[in-house]
């Protein structure tokens, strides 16, 4: 991965905002359909980015959120080293949000390569804050380097979480809301998988869990939170799998025991 | 209330958002103590609104989050018509975002008179965002009017809460929190009262309570989601106590039912 790749994720990341931001300002004439104009929305910035992606590099794979396009080449998965690298694309990350016209949604472009992401891209079109991550060169924010916060003590951190709307007092999602809510200084819910990602990294969160998301969610988010120096690991302390991404990343690797031992344990 | 106190609130908070966001990017220096930083700011903004507010009319009460401060004087809490008009400031709601250097946090500048909150004015100095509304003359965004969704339906709203962290699981806070949540689109936890209610005027948020924050954390806030048409009581449906605000703010009068329906039975 090089600054040709980065380059074209960024340019791809801007196109993919131009379309959401378009709809966005226009979203009361549709106020009745949501969910069309969120497809409308999606599919319009996923077309823009991948066309870009598709004429940069020839062959490379390509794993997004619209259907027909959610898995990767079998030896992509595998972590083969001669499989083609693969761009795993949000087009939409924080879909409520966007349709609700409140702020917090994102563009996200991760590019795996035998078996690791190695690049992530998020953009936020409202703040115009862009971050980005290759493997090996650290995470920046428009152009300038990001780290995570110096943070060992979940009584002194600001937490975020996923999990879906809809669940029950009773799910495992919200015993563990609840462990680490009476633990930590804060904990919120942004409702973006990518953007809450890109805050640990800049040291804005000191840690953030997700249980329900996928693999386009959190992909450019895993190399932009590593290379700001943000421990990341399954929710349970395990080693992540990027295609089944239930993670826990976090500040320090005090954080990350705390929490992945409040997480892990059911 | 009159254009001329709306143009002093305005000049105020804009004063008090200076004195934020210069203590705000360099909070770097004072990592270590994360809480003499807020003092330090919120001191600086409170001090900074209030020279405006009180230079601006002489002998109007004043309520405000320091110290010393926090209690209206007793013809202003009973509502007295000849008591003097009342200043109600939270000079920085979003502590902990603003600590942490999360966006969402702002300047809240509130105005009682006469047993009712009859101005309020919000500013979000990140994203430049004014809200402001005067009793009975509508609710403004960076000046131009803006109204609460038509959301009825509480599976397609979005919703916000505030409660404090360190609550128990088998708390009242706790256990409201999952009512909802199993009923909702989506449930935030912004960190933030005043901008909030503002996204509920704004349609950005259809519904948003909380049972745990002062008056100077939602008096501009209830006249703007007034103004903007949005349903404002107490959580379990009873008149809202300014001084005493434990509420339910919704879009809608059906959204309001299900609302207070739920978080008014323990």
């Amino acid at each position: 991965m090089n600054q040709e790749h980065l380059d074209l994720a960024i340019t791809a990341a801007k196109a993919g905002a131009v379309e959401l931001l378009s709809r966005w300002e226009n979203r009361t004439v549709s106020e009745k359909a949501p969910k069309d104009l969120v497809t409308d929305a999606d599919l319009a910035s996923q077309k823009a980015i991948r066309k870009i992606l598709m004429e940069g590099y020839d062959g490379y794979a390509f794993v997004g959120e619209e259907e027909g396009e959610n898995d990767p080449p079998a030896a992509v998965r595998s972590g083969d080293a001669d499989a083609p690298p693969c761009w795993v694309v949000d087009p939409l990350d924080g879909t409520v949000n966007y349709v609700h016209r409140l702020q917090s949604f994102a563009v996200s472009i991760g590019l795996y390569h035998a078996g690791k992401m190695r690049l992530g891209v998020i953009l936020d079109p409202v703040s115009n804050e862009l971050f980005s991550a290759v493997d090996g060169a650290g995470a920046h924010l428009n152009g300038r380097p990001i780290r995570a916060s110096d943070c060992e003590d979940l009584s002194q951190a600001l937490v975020a979480c996923s999990f879906p709307a809809g669940v029950k007092g009773d799910s495992p999602e919200v015993t563990r809301f609840v462990k680490v809510l009476e633990r930590c200084r804060s904990l919120r819910r942004l409702g973006s998988c990518a953007l809450n990602m890109c805050y640990v990294a800049a040291g804005r969160l000191d840690g953030y869990w997700a249980t329900n998301v996928c693999p386009w969610d959190s992909a450019a988010g895993t190399v932009i939170a590593r290379e700001a120096g943000a421990q990341l690991t399954a929710y349970d302390g395990s080693e992540l799998d990027d295609w089944l991404p239930k993670f826990c990343v976090t500040a320090t690797k005090p954080m990350h025991e705390t929490m992945v031992g409040l997480l892990g344990s059911d």
